[in-house]
């Protein structure tokens, strides 16, 4: 392996989605009278993503940023769990939640670590605002950002992955996708050539509900970052 | 103005091309016994810029990276300079010596300042591997890489700036980019309503060849990006 860059997933990898997602919901909520099972919301919510963009991928709909297929899915959730006559303001400010989200812990001293071996990206179907709004908020830096928005078609769909590597000029072979142990195999690195790592997040659909090991070999199998820092002698 | 995100010009505005590609072609070609004008070379080097972007932005040729833009135009200007008989891979290394250039000195605190209050991205026409590499050897932290590889297509068509702003989810009008006083009025972001704002640069040409004040109206003109910084609240 001569990896030159690390590509991250982003949700669920580095950012813990469902409990962010969850704490915005009530913040948004709470204070117009509705009293939701906000964890419910948030798993609501993101399982709409991938039928929302399975309509990109296929092509019957135009790539849309992932702030847009958010707001869609939000659209079509709000009202299952009763919920109306929300202001438009709010409800923006609401689907702006995935903007809003925390790192694992892990992540920070992760990152320092990698960076100096590697260059770090995040190969995430979130948009770049959306990317950029997290890397802020966590004080993350990476050396640039790609995935979904850059390629214009949405993981695992090999043209994410291949336009992260053409943007750094690196063959697929010296890059690597993290990704959280238990999205083995649905992402698409290894597929395209990429080597793949993972981390556990056994906590990413709540408590120990995600499988901490990947259900298949990868490169580098780690608990977190760090131990992929270790792993990787960064 | 409500400015959000400063863009910014690289070539000659963050980055002393001139000198750093004179040093390189001399590092290259010195040693297989060539004494050239090394400043003259880079001149001339940088001369076929524009013109090599013409053929992109007129439709003629279609998209391709700034790297390979300066490879065609490095061939095109080697042999003036009686250059031949150098290998693939020494010409492959030379034609990267835009990837190994210095940033003038008010540069690293400049950024430090306005990374506080603003995001911060390079709006070139450098691809992303070449602005990553400048980032990484100069210790600058963007928040994002956009600009000529985001957009396929070259500054200063309107679609360069546009896509920018969009990637950040602003308006034009709330972000500025930021530019050499002599680049005005070449620079386009004016023309699709950025704000604009420029930096002294007298030496990008040689020493004191440049105009320090821009020829016509920007939003703020400063010395340098520390100034700037001032002059922003940054």
């Amino acid at each position: 392996m001569t990896v030159k860059a690390l590509f991250f997933d982003v949700f669920g990898t580095l950012v813990d989605w469902r409990s962010g997602v969850a704490r915005e919901a009530e913040a948004h909520l709470a204070p117009r009278g509705y009293a939701l099972d906000w964890l419910a919301f948030a798993d609501a919510w993101r399982a709409e993503y991938e039928p929302s963009m399975a309509e990109v991928r296929s092509g019957s709909k135009p790539f849309a940023k992932l702030d847009i297929l958010h707001r869609r899915s939000l659209d079509r959730i709000l009202p299952r769990f009763g919920v109306g006559e929300v202001p438009e303001d709010v409800l923006q400010s609401l689907n702006l939640a995935w903007h809003r989200l925390d790192v694992w812990p892990d992540v920070p001293e992760g990152f320092d670590r990698l960076a100096r071996r590697f260059l770090l990206a995040p190969v995430s179907n979130g948009n770049i605002s959306l990317m950029v709004d997290l890397a802020r908020r966590n004080r993350l830096h990476y050396d640039a950002i790609l995935g979904a928005e850059i390629a214009g078609d949405y993981k695992p769909k090999p043209r994410v992955y291949l336009a992260a590597a053409e943007a750094f000029d690196l063959a697929p072979g010296e890059c690597m996708m993290v990704f959280a142990a238990s999205h083995y195999p649905a992402d698409g690195a290894a597929g395209v050539g990429m080597c793949c790592g993972s981390v556990a997040r056994p906590d990413e659909f709540g408590p120990g509900k995600a499988a901490s090991v990947p259900s298949g070999p990868v490169d580098v199998a780690a608990r977190d970052l760090i131990e992929l820092a270790e792993k990787l002698g960064a």
